[in-house]
């Protein structure tokens, strides 16, 4: 394989960059040329493409977003997209492609596969929700941000004897708000994956207060409802508390990645090269206990599932 | 005097505890005892009033929000409520009595200086709209805050060749936006202000992408309408943008101040004692000219402005 | 078991506060009743010991430092130390203790076990140096607090076409130095742990500047020599560089923890807890692959070896 | 005037790529060519020079360092060097330069100056020690990121009860160290300006100590003698303390700008295009009073005085 393409797709997660760096310095290293594919799958149809050396990547490892751009496009989901995107990866001259994103990315990279294009994918998602992996690259960072945040409105919170309910990201997962819960000590952290007892929430909340706290913190993942909703829940039960909701929004998407997620793209860009150097396509790099492994993507779509750290939603009920 | 209060009230701001901690430090080293009111009007009138020493107030420099709480408190407004305050101030010994906090916060304190209760004010609120001073303590801070996210959805914002629409807080003042829209080199600044031109805004924007940018940014005070209007606005005249609002909300208002919010806390406290110590009242200690001066509450109701620096709302254009 | 001690002791760490507070609350559901031992085994000698509640340990989730202090006291090796401190420890009615710190610390909770006193280990040091365990609490945050510090010295190195030898913590161990280098893009990585090439580092930085890189930065580890001496031994071989050293020192150890050191300190402070009531001594929690787990100290004195992740150290040297 | 360059020179600073980019923008809006020249003199001297168009300087406002290099060249204080300069100003066509940098980097321009080419200074430098303006670009940034790595500090000499001694830079003033040890409560801050009393300095930590504090802190200006001197000194005096140097280098030196200094860069770059375009030469755009104004080199480098804000100092006394 001498020359091969990567693109990212989809949102942005903080991380990709080190990835794309990754990618195209173990390529060098291994005697392969990398080209960018920028814009997503809409770029590699059109044929967005061009060569990126190890000059060009200088420099973006502490960058947020993606310097590769992404785009949606639904068209992808066709055959006829699918065949033209092979034949401007065939034009270039591009013998493989490494597809950084998430669920929906990898879809299309199992069909580029599928049509006998070598393809291999890193999960980059911010939201913790591809199966098979530990943690997706941009996970960490997101979780600090939130953190951060948490952090703040804290401080406003405690000054006013506030309840506040915030709304994090995460799809249908509800990873990002169990870990920025517990790492907040949140009174309650409301997921997905687990039904909450709207009246427990009220009487943690009282007890708290009851005990001399001056503010209540409830972390809701998206999946569950929007925080005005819960905040309505709530009223319905228990008009006494000085309640508002807080929608994080776009600012956890981006930001410099932590050490640990730039650690974790380079980890998975130099290995997703190595992968079609050996041959090898249709497998996603993924990481479990502290190793980079592969899954194919057939398996992440239909045999594995994802598990988030339930005891640690656990954990937290004991903490606060 | 012998022995003196402090409260803040109204929203909290970054740099109210540097403010604290000044009033009590610099009130002992002029042989004045202080006392917390805690919670704002409403606990001065519910007696919640305890001693402050220096050790308490150890190690809240760096702290955001409002060791002594706040709460709002409308019955202030009335005369009774205003002496029974005042009863409680002489039922601890106290003699003068300073309030940080913002405009509301300033009619509260000169209603008791009205009735002959020495009060001083300091201007403490993240909206910078306070009458005779250049700067507002926490204002500084939540600049800082609100670049610092700016910084993080651009990253996304240019992954997606987007433009987002990105409320800020502000009230009725412009100067937030400014200062951070400025900052984060946004497109357009809308401020209350200054009319807007949604044409020429369009036009700057389709000019910036036709230049190469991948993205575009709108900052908006919240004083002018919310963001998700805007965004109808600019869809009303052009559909072809992939825009989106954020609305930053109460992470504004929180995080550690910064050095600047550190000084101007510790300034203004100091010399609020000091102008008790003094014999005065009905003032509110400012910052003109990088000189901390004082300024009467009935002067900042009634004869003096605020004025946002305009200037840089005007720089702004030639940067885009 | 209804009443345990706390302490921390040695260099203090990130995160050994959520740890506190998890060892209380934790405890508290499970009723027991917590007393602080301050100072570390000075304190616990001399008799420092109060009662901690559910309260005492509010808001100090998001605090760097212990809350319970530290202290050096070599007097502990000798029995008679040890001996004292468990009387101390009856003379409370306590009945079994956690000991947060790293390895010098735990010598002495081994010796606690031995003379029959329950004793379980919380692994707290930035180090990372621990046998058994992949991390230690306080790692994660330092490694960002050094990634960040890095990214800031760059801006300034690639302003003067400078080449940066940065010396971070870590005592004999490595790990800190391996995951800021390879998060930092540096060009070395120096280590105990692996011997290293002087010419291979300069010709490593000269292909660097041939290539158009404007800076050079190599991460050194403490524990292989000063960064003024290393600097040396390049300037002995190459004069043409203008090279500078920054030690970093103590701006590594403190801080905020980040999400991870909060998540990993509040599951081994509850664990710890738990581990006691279980009626367990002479056990350190660790987290091997993500899970908590127990070693004793016998063999985390005798049979472990804690292992660095070389293949990071490997992977860098593709990606510069 | 049709062309002009703009070069940074000495010590990078925060906000110098705030600087560059208005030079950019505000050119091109008043019809006028902007040419980087990078490296500083050296860099002017050897024909370093190429276009700067408004795209080359997109995305640099947060950057910290600077996009154009700087260099020490001491050739230049001779007139070979500087008829060099200008004469490679003239083979490019380029009619008036804007220097961003310290007192030496005005020396170089006040001397194309005087050779008749018209040149404008901004006073980029962290130091804050140039005459005639109240603050330099780079300075407020230089001194959050001091404070940020004060409280970090703090963190750790709380949980060691121990004294640390801080230096940090300033060159000969001690601005950084007021500004800083303010903003950080520290027990001492000693500075060039004024003479320091050890025995007090001595009295105050043990005052601190015995009313409860944890920990001491001193801010030395680098300008004063070295940390580990002062640590010295007072163990010379009194042997009890706990006492640690930490020097903080350059991480002092880098890091995004904040708020205010992207607002000042912004406006002494634009202000300086404007002043060539207006035909000014032999002046330097500073700030007095939140104003823009100019001084002459002449009256910057012979008539003009730096006042550090000793009233800060002062006052520092009476909050520890």
């Amino acid at each position: 394989m001498k020359r091969i393409g990567v693109m990212t797709s989809g949102g942005d997660a903080p991380g990709m960059n080190a990835a794309v760096r990754a990618v195209v310095r173990r390529g060098e290293s291994l005697g392969v040329e990398v080209y960018a594919i920028t814009n997503g799958y809409k770029g590699l149809v059109e044929g967005e493409i061009h060569r990126l050396t190890s000059n060009d990547v200088g420099g973006i490892l502490n960058r947020g977003g993606t310097m590769l751009f992404s785009a949606r496009y639904p068209e992808f989901k066709e055959k006829e997209g699918q065949l033209k995107g092979v034949e401007q990866l065939k034009k270039h001259g591009i013998e493989g492609v490494v597809v950084i994103g998430g669920d929906g990315s990898f879809r299309g990279a199992q069909s580029l596969s599928n049509h006998g294009f070598p393809t291999i994918g890193v999960p980059g998602t911010i939201d913790n929700d591809i199966a098979g992996t530990d943690y997706t690259l941009g996970f960490d960072t997101t979780v600090n941000t939130v953190v951060e945040a948490l952090d703040r409105v804290r401080d406003t919170a405690g000054s006013h004897g506030r309840v506040l309910v915030v709304e994090v990201m995460g799809r249908d997962a509800g990873d990002i708000a169990i870990w920025s819960g517990l790492s907040s000590g949140a009174e309650a952290i409301v997921i997905p994956e687990k039904p909450f007892d709207i009246n427990q929430i009220i009487k943690d909340l009282k007890d708290g207060f009851a005990e001399g706290k001056n503010q209540g913190l409830i972390v809701l993942a998206e999946g569950v409802m929007p925080a005005a909703e819960l905040v309505r829940q709530i009223q319905e039960v228990d008009h006494t508390f000085n309640i508002r909701e807080v929608v994080l929004g776009h600012i956890q998407r981006g930001g410099q990645p932590t050490a640990r997620d730039r650690v974790l793209g380079s980890s998975f860009g130099a290995r997703a090269v190595e992968l079609l150097t050996e041959g090898k396509t249709g497998l996603c790099v993924e990481v479990v206990d502290e190793e980079i492994v592969t899954n194919k993507f057939d398996d992440i779509f239909n045999n594995l599932k994802h598990e988030p750290k339930l005891h640690l939603h656990e954990l937290n009920k004991f903490l606060i």
